[in-house]
């Protein structure tokens, strides 16, 4: 029987009696479970969506814990939950709180329809060969063999190709071989091989400001082989977009050596891939990459300083084409390197990666997609149409510029349940004492703070509030998360009323863009939330809208796309029509400047209160609520 | 009144009471006169093509030195003819003997009619400045205004350009700047300058295998502002095209050696250009080059291995575009190097380069074009069909592989004449002491002996001739040209019997390649005859004729071409439909392979005997005499 997992996407088979947990681990998923699938430790649990006929009825240690909302929802513990009449597929999605955390780069995204349609191509040859009657050159050999059995109307063919072809079209001796294999990229040879060749590469790179992800693609099958990800090295230079832009036209030597460091690290990234898989590099034959403006202009080696500069264009709002040498990247010589298009100077191939992976603009409901980070990018519409902005919520909700804040990496708070007494439930990377809080701890100690009253509407601490663990600073109010008693750890864990602040500003600018945008379009909420980013996958949903963070939709239309960007740049990888479609996109997305809107300050300082101002506008914030009571 | 000069095509304006020769000085066109145009020296003959009526008559220098035939064909001293009643045009010819020997390299062609339209092209544009409220990028501005103002579907943009592109749009400040030169090459940006930079320049070059000459052309009128040339550097690993190709294959690392060798050759051309006429190298944005299928090869870095072995076909016919850098040739970063196409291996660019100067495939009269060299290269045909085929004729006609041969430089006798006591009068290179015979010289020479019956038909001497300089030695007989005490030079110059033999077999590889192919036209002579080359362009038609070169035309009908590879190069430059005919050309020539071809061997012994074996089928044969013996 089917089980499919989301949102990975996985597919696999399972006989009746095996748990869900035993059909996770067949498929590679990692669910939390402390106590080895006994149903008492309550960590491994998923959500039922579709076939819960075929699923074993709830044991008693869920009907104790779990709460009501959650058991209507189809929330289970999946290694209580059994196949036991096998029928239609099973589809089951797995919170991000149940899962082990050890990948704690984001690496894998929403589950996607694959077309596999790439634009560089392989196709079996056998010519005639060339005799004194047919003395055709070797190129237009190729090309008329190509027309006669495919109907392709070859036009170009790269140099080293090129140099190369009367040798690899003949044998030490001298003698024209039988058979080939040739690539094509387009219209144009860009490699000569002997017949079956078939495997090749391809690479999907992802430059965040924060983190470099690199797929590894199996280009016969579309598939990831591997992911291999690090920092991204420009970190030294700046955390932020603006800094490092500022960096290229500021600091002596500035653009060659931003760009020579990504492309140092990109590099790193591919010999770690090919070298892990052992692949030749001379079979990765094509490289697509995304990053938002900045970094996509660095990585191409264009000067990003006016997208920082008032009226911000960027250079080129189209895709680009390199040369593996121009780009200074390493693979195949004739290879390709494809940079995603870009909207605007803010707005970057990042945002078309994420729209290729949630297609708003093939669908009738209305999308709003966030991808959550320092810069969010918001894009709202259908296929009707597409609107668009980029809000600054600066770094708080990843965890920076906060008094313990941190990324998610061992120690850090990444889940917190308040129980009935108050008293903090954390959840710690890497079961260690804890060194600090990331951001999806945030949003759920903001969320539980919010939900029982210890921070008032206004994001101020509630002075009266029944807790002993808010306590006055030299600099104001603070809520201790963790004694170091507690957990024997180095220090106190907390969380300051500037911090609480932090998050104001960053729920305040992603859901200001987010009702700008929606008045821009007249609706009052979209039909979906798609979050995209690291961030968006591994929050909580009902957190998320306990703060406030986005418009109040149904759980379930809240949906996480993972790194979308990424799967964005696969997807345009291996389907040449998906790489159309995003050339277009830039075109048919109208871009808001938030800073200049004329109801950008008003809906900012609306947007300032936990959740929101007018609660007359939420009608289902009570129902979600319980949801969050009950965990 | 209008002066035209043939081959140079140059037209200049003369008043009343002015000789040739001031005309021609005035056109800077170097015509022999050693008596300072007084009449006496006889040097200074040319031909009156059209309009005899407005010259002065013959005076009587004239009448007692130039003989019947000559006078009626129109011969005249440049010095001695007037403009005495202004008409119409007049057009005036310089027989090769009569020009001044100072340029030993064949830079200049045949007078073609120019059209300018080159692929690389210059916009002035003033696109919108960029706003808050107009934010396309800058890549897309350019292509919006360019398709505004122009119509044109810019749909590419080179690699450095785009690089640079958000600088160059502004100003220090970072403002955006009012006006701008955009270059097109086809529908890709290749540079952005300020407004008005108009001038901009390329190169034609014509990789010959002793010669290598390029021309600087100013593309804004297609003019030719300075030709630079060097031997072919490759000459020190062999003289010949084959030995060269081998070197690639049979030396280490051969391959590089030989392209390194040719394209700093070729760079050095260009910095010669561009510092001696004080042109920044970044104002040269594109090249084009012809050579035959090896240095084609060569240049381009494609390896040339499979041309010198059955079936000999080359890497590719079609014309090959390269990046400067990938060619690794010195000019724009963003520039263009063209490598116009070849027809078969041992039928090049060079040969389609003097096709598209002599243009037969839109006429209707049949030309028979040959390039002379060491592999002579014949196209015969018109616009309805063109058929050709390449000749080893050897190096003799050059003056290679002959006792006393050598190139055309100083010392070299390059005209001679035998008197009515059968004396030979010779004509040297820079009026020294003879040290040896050139190419022209040679077919004098023989052309001379054989008028006078010192050479049998078979091509052996007749020892009964009246004449004391044919003399016995080891190797057999030989003819003095010229005893050291005669000139007081080091050595006597002789032609040998062996010397006679080499020119026997040039004369019939060209001799029967020609007749081959009129057999498979199905014609018994040309409308024409083209000579191509630095050879064709020295040699003396009627001494051609004499030795039976080629078929038997009118002298008027046999055409020297001069350097009509490079001048077809740099039509390619400066005429995008001529490099657009090029590309087509080598599909529309049928190419005959000699060696294989069932009636050469017949056709290259008949072809050995001097002139012809079957002497009815020549009925102008003793009228070309007459010429040749007023002398």
């Amino acid at each position: 029987m089917h089980i499919v997992f989301e949102p990975d996407g996985k597919t696999i088979e399972i006989e009746k009696g095996k748990t869900i947990l035993d059909a996770a681990d067949k498929a590679d998923i990692d669910i939390k479970s402390d106590c080895g699938g006994k149903g008492t430790c309550g960590k491994c649990i998923i959500k039922i969506e579709e076939g819960h006929q075929s699923i074993s009825p709830l044991i008693s240690e869920e009907k104790d814990s779990l709460c009501k909302e959650e058991i209507e929802e189809g929330y289970r513990y999946a290694c209580a939950a059994k196949i036991q009449n096998p029928g239609t597929e099973v589809t089951v999605s797995i919170p991000s709180r149940s899962r082990r955390d050890k990948q704690v780069i984001l690496e894998e995204g929403l589950h996607v329809d694959i077309e596999l349609d790439p634009q560089i191509h392989k196709y079996q040859i056998k010519p005639e060969k060339p005799s004194l009657k047919d003395d055709l050159s070797d190129y237009e050999r190729l090309q008329k063999i190509l027309k006669q059995e495919y109907g392709l109307e070859v036009d170009d063919i790269a140099v080293n190709t090129l140099r190369k072809l009367p040798k690899k079209l003949r044998n030490d001796l001298g003698r024209f071989k039988e058979k080939f294999t040739v690539t094509l990229n387009k219209n144009k040879i860009i490699k000569i091989e002997d017949s079956h060749q078939e495997k090749y590469y391809g690479i999907a790179i992802d430059i965040g400001t924060t983190t470099v992800v690199a797929y590894l693609v199996d280009m016969t099958t579309g598939e990831i082989i591997d992911i291999a990800s690090e920092m991204n090295p420009q970190m030294r230079y700046g955390e932020d977009v603006m800094t490092r832009v500022t960096t290229t036209f500021s600091e002596e030597n500035g653009m060659n050596k931003m760009q020579d460091t990504i492309i140092k690290g990109v590099n790193r990234l591919i010999s770690e891939l090919s070298e892990d898989n052992n692949i030749d590099k001379k079979d990765i034959l094509e490289v697509t990459a995304v990053g938002n403006t900045g970094m996509h202009h660095i990585f191409a080696g264009i000067h990003p300083e006016f997208i920082s500069k008032s009226p911000y264009v960027q250079g080129i709002r189209d895709a680009v084409n390199l040369t593996p040498a121009d780009a200074g990247v390493e693979i195949y010589e004739d290879g390709n390197i494809h940079i995603l298009p870009t909207v605007s100077g803010w707005m970057g191939a990042d945002t078309i990666g994420c729209l290729l992976t949630t297609t708003p603009y093939k669908q009738d409901p209305i999308q709003l997609m966030i991808d959550v980070g320092t810069n969010g990018e918001i894009v709202l519409g259908n296929k009707d149409r597409m609107i668009g902005a980029s809000c600054a919520a600066g770094p708080a909700l990843e965890g920076a510029h906060m008094k313990y804040g941190m990324r998610a990496a061992p120690g850090a708070i990444q889940y917190i349940n308040l129980n009935e007494e108050l008293e903090p439930q954390l959840d710690v990377i890497g079961d260690q004492p804890p060194k600090g809080i990331c951001g999806s701890g945030i949003i759920d100690a903001i969320a539980e703070l919010v939900r029982t009253g210890i921070i008032n509407k206004d994001g101020t601490y509630n002075k009266n509030a029944e807790t002993d663990r808010l306590r006055e600073t030299e600099s104001g109010l603070e809520y201790v998360l963790a004694y170091k008693s507690e957990y024997n750890s180095k220090h106190d864990v907390t969380l300051t009323n500037q911090d609480i602040r932090e998050v104001q500003l960053a729920k305040g600018a992603i859901s200001a863009g987010a009702h700008i945008l929606m008045d821009e379009l007249g609706i009052d909420k979209p039909d979906e939330i798609m979050l995209a980013g690291a961030f968006g996958n591994y929050i909580d949903k009902i957190s998320a809208l306990t703060i406030g963070l986005f418009p109040e939709v149904g759980i379930d239309d809240i949906k996480m796309a993972g790194n979308a960007a990424g799967v964005g740049a696969r997807l345009a990888l291996i389907d040449k029509n998906k790489r159309q479609k995003a050339r277009e996109l830039p075109t048919q997305i109208k871009y808001y400047r938030l800073a200049t809107h004329e109801d950008f300050d008003m809906e900012f300082a609306r947007a300032q209160y936990f959740p929101h101002m007018e609660m007359d506008k939420y009608p289902n914030y009570e129902k979600i609520q319980e949801l969050r009571r009950c965990r």
